[in-house]
């Protein structure tokens, strides 16, 4: 049942999670994708397999594809926003199926919409199913990976979470929502239209970790700032020139009993090197000691991402049904 | 239930543990510990509670005490080695009381002895209570830290673990385990009679890591070297000459299939700051990724061990009865 796996979408992500839940030996027993030009396609030629004609066929019509599936694990990566997937996730735990989906605000729904959190459940319960969230951020790089740092802590204080990453490799989908190429005052017009996102995730991130540690987080504070680049940059998809808007720095501030508990700090950018930034994943937490650990260059956000919800797999096969948190589980890693 | 504490051994270990579980809160009902010293004293006095009155009176009949005793979680701390500590967590086991211990062969027992580990995981089985073993090293820096970076990882090659620590506060019993003040010859020859023992704990480190990755970890070789100091180093319990022994080179290699899969060194020694070293916990794993982590200094071993296992408390309360490893629970981190 484990090793049975649907693919819900299947764009860079869900390829990517194709290839490599076929490498470790998993069945593919359906794909979905609802692009006509992937639709009857045999998954090996859409997701780059190995043997391009192995099957199934990528089905557009998500009802009959995991309706006619025994019980298999979904992973799924079809969006990053709750209110875009909530239906379709909600669809593969009617039909038996447990899910594990890479979206953002899947890693803690609650705060993304309690109401669809608590759906969730109700329908994963109902149909002895589970579903749950997981990736680099949210879920690993500004959370899990933090409160495994904190074992060893008698008491925490404040969490200080940098993460600068390099978004060179993306495409312009991704590029638009930090901003990549605007002007300055650009920059700001798509912040107050909605064009502008940043990071998808500060809240699963805060959330996760205060659930955790069992703290109430009262309020969070974000700030969303332009990274104007003082040189020309250039990535495949993009090119940019000295004054020009390189990545947006967003950042996150978390309160308990009225101060400060969680500093979140995410510059996202093409090229940081061409500024001599270094990417790294840096985490310093404070209380009785303090614990500051980096590692550089960051976690990588793709592969890492895919690689965590297939790690997943086997992990949450064992969980009880309904709604699941990465910090419910034992640390989901790769089986051999 | 789970709020209820009774203290086995009451050395430096117990000590802290006693002074961080009365800080969060929790009740404690018994105390054991057979020194003379300690015996029928309030545990306020022995443990250094602000209350120095506070009770309960050590008791040096861990029997009785045990007995006497509602369901509780029993904090462990009289000894490393599996051999002198199971018939201690037995009786607590058969009385019917959860045992978190800090023995380091307790955090994977069957890597020291199968026999005595299946034995408690019956105990506690047939009583219902629960048993697993935490720390700093074995249990985190070299083993559960490094399982949480391959969250994100597709596959693991190798892991190299390098954990660089300061014996200086340690006294006189740890510093003689280790060869401390030996000449290089002395060590030597502790080596062969088994006075100079490196560090308690690989053999779990190795086996908590194959077992979570699913790996069958066919041999493991172990070096001890002498670490000669060539400057005079000086702690409140030892003073070293250029040329002494400061400390242990303790290294473990894992092979898998005829391959090194695992590499762990951990130098101890005293005052490592005199020749230039700085403490630090390195881990380095290879696979499709390479993720390195560093945190300098080392995770504090006795601070983090005694909080490791009161964080653990609460966790191991909702875990199934028997033997549990700290790889089968979410990650059991400090509770507010």
């Amino acid at each position: 049942m484990a090793q049975d796996i649907i693919l819900f979408g299947l764009g860079a992500m869900g390829q990517r999670m194709a290839r490599l839940a076929v490498a470790r030996g998993y069945r593919i027993c359906a794909a979905i994708d609802p692009d006509p030009a992937k639709a009857g396609q045999p998954l090996g030629r859409v997701a780059g397999l190995e043997d391009g004609t192995a099957g199934p066929l990528v089905s557009a019509d998500a009802g009959a594809a995991l309706a006619q599936t025994p019980r298999a694990t979904v992973l799924h990566a079809t969006g990053s926003f709750l209110r875009d997937v909530a239906a379709q996730i909600e669809l593969c735990l009617g039909h038996g199926h447990d899910v594990i989906s890479i979206a953002e605000e899947m890693t803690l729904p609650a705060a993304a919409d309690p109401a669809i959190a608590a759906r969730l459940d109700a329908i994963a319960r109902q149909h002895g199913t589970r579903v749950m969230g997981t990736g680099v951020n949210p879920g690993f790089a500004m959370d899990v990976l933090a409160l495994a740092l904190t074992v060893p802590m008698e008491r925490v204080d404040h969490l200080h979470l940098r993460r600068v990453n390099d978004l060179s490799d993306f495409g312009p989908t991704v590029l638009r929502g930090q901003g990549v190429g605007l002007s300055p005052e650009a920059f700001e017009d798509g912040l107050r239209t909605g064009r502008v996102v940043g990071h998808v995730g500060f809240a699963q991130s805060i959330a996760l970790i205060a659930r955790h540690l069992c703290w109430t987080v009262e309020r969070i504070e974000e700030t969303r700032a332009p990274i104007v680049s003082g040189v020309a940059r250039e990535t495949p998809h993009m090119q940019i020139a000295p004054g020009q808007v390189a990545g947006c720095l967003h950042s996150a501030t978390a309160y308990r009993d009225g101060r400060e508990v969680m500093r979140l700090e995410h510059p996202q950018q093409i090229r940081p090197e061409a500024e001599g930034q270094r990417t790294s994943d840096t985490l310093r937490i404070r209380g009785d000691q303090v614990i500051e650990m980096t590692t550089a260059p960051e976690i990588p956000g793709g592969a890492g991402t895919a690689a965590a919800a297939v790690n997943a797999v086997a992990h949450l096969s064992r969980a009880q049904p309904g709604l699941v948190h990465l910090t419910d589980l034992p640390l989901t890693v790769p089986q051999a």
